[in-house]
């Protein structure tokens, strides 16, 4: 469908960080044109949208997310992480099956396109049902199946990991990765055979490193390297590898992580409210590490708000550093779009409006209280704003979200089948 | 007028902390009834609201802000604090007269209403305006005229703010404080005035309090003492003083303040966009201080959303401290309502959900993705939910906010005359 949304103000992320109010036009999918509307091509469209001078914004790339977990949001909050781990989170998961996955991904995808998600990064299990979900709903994903072998099952999952490559071939908008868990749980023996199959398969890697002082240290006192060093002397580092967390790597860690061109999935609700510390996110940009950002899981943030998280990383990075100039809202809006795209390997179809790319995007209504007076449409996006702004949100030319519904399901027949899912799950 | 609202799940932020699902009764204003429908009198009302499942909640405590600052909202952002203030905020406060405040108020209100605030303190200039709209909007308020001498002006201001004691006496949810302006803006001979003014009116004293290193630092280098020890030798702390940041008191400092019953107003957001740092909230309620919450100006933060404060204090303890067991749910609750009444010197009518008490309350609509599945509606309304589930908002028993509209004005004619305010005040 061809559509063209007139009157809006143009957040394009592109290198220039350009905005100008215009109009953007969508033909088959693709951004045909982004600009003043003076200049725009004169064509003929299905739908005229009218933005009301509202923003239109790349949509929000949410690099580290474990979708399935929207099923256990709120279920168990104020923990330590390990009790938190043992005594809550791993028994429900235990009870986790395909059907549960499915609608908890389809809770997640819900919340996410109302709130400006395009695409999003997650690494769990049962990942055929995600995709099948993502699929399902129209949204751009990279899935990574979750590989360890700390219980003897490491083949067993490596095939799981490969079976999925398969399975999403048919997917236009999905794309598989494989996710070795962490150091604590993955072998190096099993890392090496992860990295064998991510050559095989041409996929991305996608890990957890660093999040918590404890994990950082004892990788240290187990292999006389930081969780980075180990992987680089595994040989991990020459692929192309997303680093999630990140939040305790050391100052070399990023300079080798800037020569390797590994980036980093950012996650600052998560690590706060399970008490691993604040990332260094400006200093591992000044080292030349791309830096991007997520919501973690809904059982450990407790929503999928990409606008919360980008006002978050950037509030952090000035309050932490006793900047404020560090982290304008120009930068905060790239970690959370272009820079994701970059992560997963999308920078040359999503991450930005620009002519060529894939139509991915939303559409902000700024006739609300936080947006008045309309001073700088760009800062209020960034530190004003809030999700109930997202009046539009688009995957590759087709609406998933506008006026407050989703297009692509039913919202009470996903609500109560992702409830029935929970019971199920925390049944004592 | 009396209303039921039925069919709730009440947070009363008493002294139990007590959560329940029920019904709450209105009647004159005041809550009569509180608790489960079974037990319910048997009373007529006049319109009875079906919450659906959803929170009833005290209203938030906006502890400190400048509500007029909402003119400036986004104006200039991601700047150094003097840079900030010479070159952008005072030179458009200096525009300042009564016509803007009222509405730059009124837009506030506006805004605040729609995020549950039911009762909010302001230190300012051009006070009487601010009580005015409070009073022609009908939330609850304790306004301070800004005192401060080193313009020489000590004298005049101190005027003004005996003269707003007079203006609000016939505001029946309006009261007036004193606002010396900070240890860098006032003399300690203004100081002891102002300590006399504050006795004479029987009020409260609102002043800023180490709210960065440099003002706390500097302070203890011309006076030898932090700005609370200077305080405390001028006898100020034997009056009911409320210190907004306190981002960087000592210890002593804390033990001083618990003694003396001084009320912390911590601004977390803003403390974080202005670089300021991040307060020792845990440690301070640890040694005995009442610690409350406020979202600043919407110059520095850029909302007036007290759901983000109560949910970003909290995951800055558990993520400064490396504990996520610091500050439950239920304790940042009490932060944005019980403690700030205390705060106020209003614990008597406002702040909790207790027969006796005003009906200053929220109702919370969870019918959302953010509140599926509904595992722990406290843990959902603290760590999950956002303004936009705030379906009512009730002052004194008067429906200020409901579905998405104010009922004391027109939001179109706020917005504008808001927005031609700071078309003058900005103009270069």
């Amino acid at each position: 469908m061809s559509v063209r949304i007139n009157n809006g103000y143009v957040i394009t992320a592109n290198a220039q960080n350009a905005c100008m109010e215009g109009c953007v036009i969508v033909d088959g999918g693709i951004i045909v044109y982004a600009g003043s509307e003076a200049l725009a091509p004169d064509m003929d469209v299905a739908r005229t949208i009218d933005a009301n001078g509202g923003i239109i914004a790349p949509g929000f790339v949410n690099t580290h997310t474990h979708v399935a977990m929207n099923l256990l949001r709120g279920y168990a909050d104020d923990m330590a992480l390990m009790d938190w781990l043992q005594n809550s989170i791993w028994p429900a998961e235990a009870r986790l099956d395909e059907e549960a996955v499915y609608w908890g991904t389809m809770l997640a995808i819900a919340e996410m396109v109302s709130g400006g998600i395009t695409c999003f990064s997650d690494m769990y299990n049962f990942t055929e049902q995600i995709a099948k979900a993502a699929n399902d709903a129209g949204i751009r994903a990279l899935i990574a199946t979750a590989v360890l072998d700390i219980d003897g099952q490491g083949d067993k999952r490596l095939q799981k990991a490969a079976d999925l490559f398969d399975f999403v071939k048919d997917y236009p908008r999905v794309e598989a990765a494989i996710g070795p868990h962490a150091e604590y749980t993955v072998s190096p023996e099993m890392f090496k055979k992860v990295g064998k199959y991510a050559q095989k398969f041409g996929s991305r890697i996608h890990v957890h490193i660093s999040e918590t002082f404890g994990e950082h240290s004892e990788c240290i006192e187990r292999h006389g390297k930081t969780p980075i060093g180990l992987l680089n002397s595994l040989g991990l580092l020459e692929l192309p590898l997303m680093a999630a967390h990140c939040v305790w790597i050391s100052d070399e860690d990023m300079t080798l992580m800037a020569e390797k061109d590994i980036t980093v999935l950012s996650c600052p609700g998560s690590n706060l409210k399970l008490g691993s510390g604040i990332a260094r996110v400006c200093k591992m940009m000044d080292t030349g590490v791309n830096v991007s950002c997520a919501t973690d899981g809904a059982a450990s943030n407790n929503n999928l708000s990409m606008m919360e998280e980008m006002t978050l990383i950037s509030l952090l990075q000035k309050g932490v550093n006793h900047q404020p100039m560090l982290m304008p809202a120009k930068t905060a809006v790239r970690i959370a779009t272009i820079n994701g795209a970059k992560a997963l390997g999308l920078e040359q179809i999503t991450g930005s409006i620009e002519a060529g790319k894939q139509a991915d995007l939303v559409i902000i209504d700024t006739s609300g209280v936080r947006y008045c007076p309309k001073t700088n449409l760009l800062n209020h996006f960034v530190y004003s704003g809030s999700d109930a702004d997202v009046k539009l949100t688009m995957v590759g030319g087709d609406i998933l979200y506008e006026d407050g519904k989703i297009t692509f399901g039913d919202i009470e027949e996903i609500k109560a089948k992702a409830s029935q899912q929970t019971a199920r799950l925390v049944m004592t």
